[in-house]
């Protein structure tokens, strides 16, 4: 089985066994143009403020480089290979003529007609005029969001498009998000999947917006879904077999099942075996995702999406987020550690980080005086608002670095805190906390989740989660399980209760949590902080 | 004439011409056992936390070390000097015999019988029981000090020596302040100057606390204000002649005037030439010590203290404070800027604060985004708490040290702000914003405060303000002057507008203090930062 990764600088393709999950061998190509931020490869055509692009050929050298490589490494002869699955970067949406071939090879000098990246972020006023419409109009689905959509998503960037390059938007017979457009590079067939039509796509209660709220917005935005595709393929769906090109192209043989697309958070839930309602696992990295079944449909405040089946075909997939955490330990790295603190870790052979948070760990709850809103990114859940930034309150002369790093370790063990009690508020039980990504290698940091929390923390056995996600999905498209939850079961990894909390110490947090409480609900209308925010903006223009 | 200032950790000695108060030469005299805060010198017996003292023999060495070498610095002979006047830090305290001997050079094993420095902190619980039961009798003296004394003043340290100690309480004659003692040493009289009987012994409207009042407290401590002296002496009055012991000490003639004694920011006004009604001389260093003479008697919320003759005679001297400036940006320096800007102003041939400043300053107002509360060792003036702490709101993952750098300079003018407000509310103008001190060398600091007061600010034109000064009552003391105020005018140097506020910044500012003035406002209660530091002090317990 290979799973394949589109990540957003890179991408990595796993060899995995059926039978137990084994990871065999894996390999990594990093994209040549990486993120194209500034100026079109080729043309040199410059972008605008806040764009984010991406090449498909890139992508398409991920399959001919890294899959034959993870073979290679894994010393597993291709004959045996009996499926391939992939999870890309979501939403990352691209132009396309209706055999599939991206706009960006027609029209290399016209910025629309490339991918635009998850965070190309320049489509803001076009969410912020279908959030206002959505909203005047009652639309039924705009509270399966939480009350707004995403500049990121679908809807916006493609808004965008037509408002911005017309003829581009004319000539884009799809409208196609690179996870399914990879796949029908793979099988030749046009698909779209359940998972990114739900959560990006706005796709709900078996339709999309419908054409007259898109005429509101525009009247030639209102045939827009006619590019979105048919009906959305289930999760672990078979969306067609490897063709004799793609064969040639990644060393696989011709025909072997090839899986519906997906998105890497919500398929790293089967690589840690959480698909049964109340896992919620959370893939902590630079952001936090957090990704949830459930048998229970609730409007949550602030959630990012509920979608039916958009985790595991069955249930309502639940998604939340924290706009930013691994960003605001090596932001506070990067602008706030003196001299002193990287000599002496350099002196200890370790880094920064490993140094502050020894010092961090040597601590009491609470012993710093500090109480931090993680707010450094704006708050997506559960406040969804872009425009919040962070406070810290408690500061005296005797403050060091590691008290605060600490406290902004705990910020955002409270932001998660106040997700999980959002969820149980609204009705919909957290029955495990299940911890994925990079900041697993932090067991300090995961003690403090533990504590936070009060709760067991289980944590994904594998380094790469989304990768064996897509393998895990592969299998059930080729066969060789029934289902999702029997594959995740068999071939995910998942270490339950790793981390227990401490009772003293959970009763200690409780007390810095209210506090943290008290600040999060007094900034959270946003008033003074949008103020503030206004006055940089306009000082800084 | 010669000045000498005796402070924190040395003593500074200035010959000054008595003509227009030309600096001619001056030295300084480092304490050998500088601050006692672990042990007792010789001894070797343990203080308790909080605790400060110093040593009587150190005050000696700088009349006999530094006057000498000021003078020959100045190539001025002693016999042309014709008076010596003196300021000292206060609250620092005393214990002696009835001819003035201090009891730590009858019991040097016993740290009561030492001098209290004035930031000996270990009385905060005898203040504390003091401001009780002054507040609940309605003490008549409580609101001259903007509703509380400190725990640095002379009853809360002598109630600590009583309570504590009452052998050496009962063995002290006398309970002197250290400014009254170095007088009683130059002239062989006991004399108590007006200025810290007012601001430090709680003496107004003729008297000291009563002793039923005081008995209240502790029955044995009825008759503490027996040791106080006399009816205190008027500033700028002759206290006495050198003695011809102390003549022998400091080479100067015998028989010269010797000024009654002072206090160190309130003597500086008289070098600022800023001793008329509305003059507010801010002392801007580690902390900013704001003192001011008024034809006006108020309450003014959160000031230190009003003392009728206090600064001058024939008027009120209001003193206010903020109990940290140039130690939250040098906090900041040590522990919050990272090699990069270290190594860049080490490459620039600049210090650190030179490099943020210049960072700091290219700025616009407001484009950092950032507010912050300069409470990071609590707030004298106006909410007089010295439990708060610092909060900062508006971080996000842009923002950069000069951002917070220059937010902390700006939240300290913010500060200066409330504290000039609430002068001019409680209907005591402030004519003048006069600074002295040593932030005056950062001109940028000195333009945002100028800026935010949207005023000019004047600046002393000395380096050594207090003991200029202190020179400056001298010539009064020796008849060269008939006042204060005259000897300031022809002596004292100010600039007056050396700073003119920019309209549009000052606009600007006006937003962000509108800010802070709402978190102020939220935070001003304490509950949330106290019980922040309540939950450090059991944690770290």
């Amino acid at each position: 089985m290979v799973g394949v990764d589109f990540g957003t600088l890179s991408g990595r393709a796993v060899v995995v066994r059926v039978d137990d999950g084994a990871e065999l061998g894996s390999a990594v190509h990093e994209y040549a143009d990486r993120v194209i931020e500034e100026a079109l490869p080729g043309s040199g055509v410059r972008l605008g403020p806040d764009w984010a692009l991406q090449s498909p050929r890139d992508w398409l050298d991920v399959l001919r480089v890294a899959v034959p490589k993870a073979l290679a490494v894994a010393g597993v002869p291709a004959s045996r290979v009996i499926g391939i699955g992939t999870d890309f970067t979501a939403c990352t949406v691209l132009p396309a003529t209706a055999d599939g071939t991206p706009l960006s090879e027609l029209l290399p000098d016209r910025p629309h007609a490339w991918p635009k990246l998850w965070k190309h972020h320049a489509a803001q006023s076009h969410a912020d005029r279908i959030n206002a419409l959505a909203a005047e109009r009652g639309e039924p689905w705009l509270p399966r969001y939480g009350g707004k959509i995403s500049s990121e998503w679908q809807f916006a960037k493609g808004l965008q498009v037509l408002e911005e390059d017309p003829e581009v938007y004319d000539l884009a017979e799809r409208w196609i998000e690179a996870a399914d457009w990879i796949i029908w590079q793979l099988t030749g067939v046009e698909t779209r999947n359940t998972c990114t039509a739900g959560y990006k796509g706005v796709y709900q209660d078996g339709g999309y917006p419908s054409a007259d709220f898109l005429a509101a917005l525009n009247p030639r935005f209102a045939g827009f879904t006619a590019k979105l595709g048919g009906e959305p393929s289930p999760l672990g769906g078979l969306a067609g077999r490897l063709t004799a090109g793609a064969a040639e192209l990644t060393k696989l043989p011709e025909g072997i099942a090839v899986a519906v697309g997906n998105v890497d958070a919500h398929v790293t839930a089967a690589a840690a075996d959480a698909v049964r309602p109340g896992q919620m696992v959370a893939i902590m990295g630079t952001s936090t995702c957090h990704v949830m079944p459930s048998d229970q449909l609730a409007e949550v405040p602030g959630m990012c999406g509920v979608v039916r089946d958009g985790i595991v075909p069955g249930l309502w997939g639940y998604e939340a987020g924290q706009s930013a955490v691994g960003d605001i330990f090596a932001w506070f790295i990067e602008t706030s550690v003196p001299a002193a603190y990287s000599e002496r870790a350099a002196e200890l052979g370790v880094s920064v980080h490993e140094h502050l948070t020894s010092l961090a760990a040597a601590q009491e709850v609470g012993a710093h005086g500090l109480v931090a809103l993680d707010w450094h990114n704006g708050n997506r859940s559960v406040l969804v608002d872009h425009n919040l930034s962070a406070v810290i309150a408690g500061q005296t002369l005797a403050t060091r670095p590691e008290d605060v790093y600490r406290a902004l370790i705990e910020a955002t063990a409270f932001g998660a805190r106040v997700i999980v009690e959002t969820f149980e508020k609204s009705g919909v039980p957290v029955e495990e906390f299940v911890v994925a990504g990079g900041l697993l290698k932090n067991p300090f940091l995961m003690q403090v989740y533990a504590d936070v929390l009060r709760r067991p923390l289980s944590v994904i056995g594998s380094e790469q989660g989304p990768a064996l996600g897509s393998a895990i999905h592969a299998a059930v498209a080729a066969g060789a399980y029934d289902d999702i939850t029997g594959a995740a079961a068999a071939m995910g990894k998942r270490t339950q209760a790793a981390y227990e909390p401490d009772a003293a110490r959970a009763d200690a947090y409780d007390r810095l949590y209210a506090e943290y409480r008290l600040l999060h609900d007094h900034f959270a209308d946003g008033e003074l902080l949008h103020r503030l925010r206004a006055i940089r903006n306009e000082a800084g223009a």
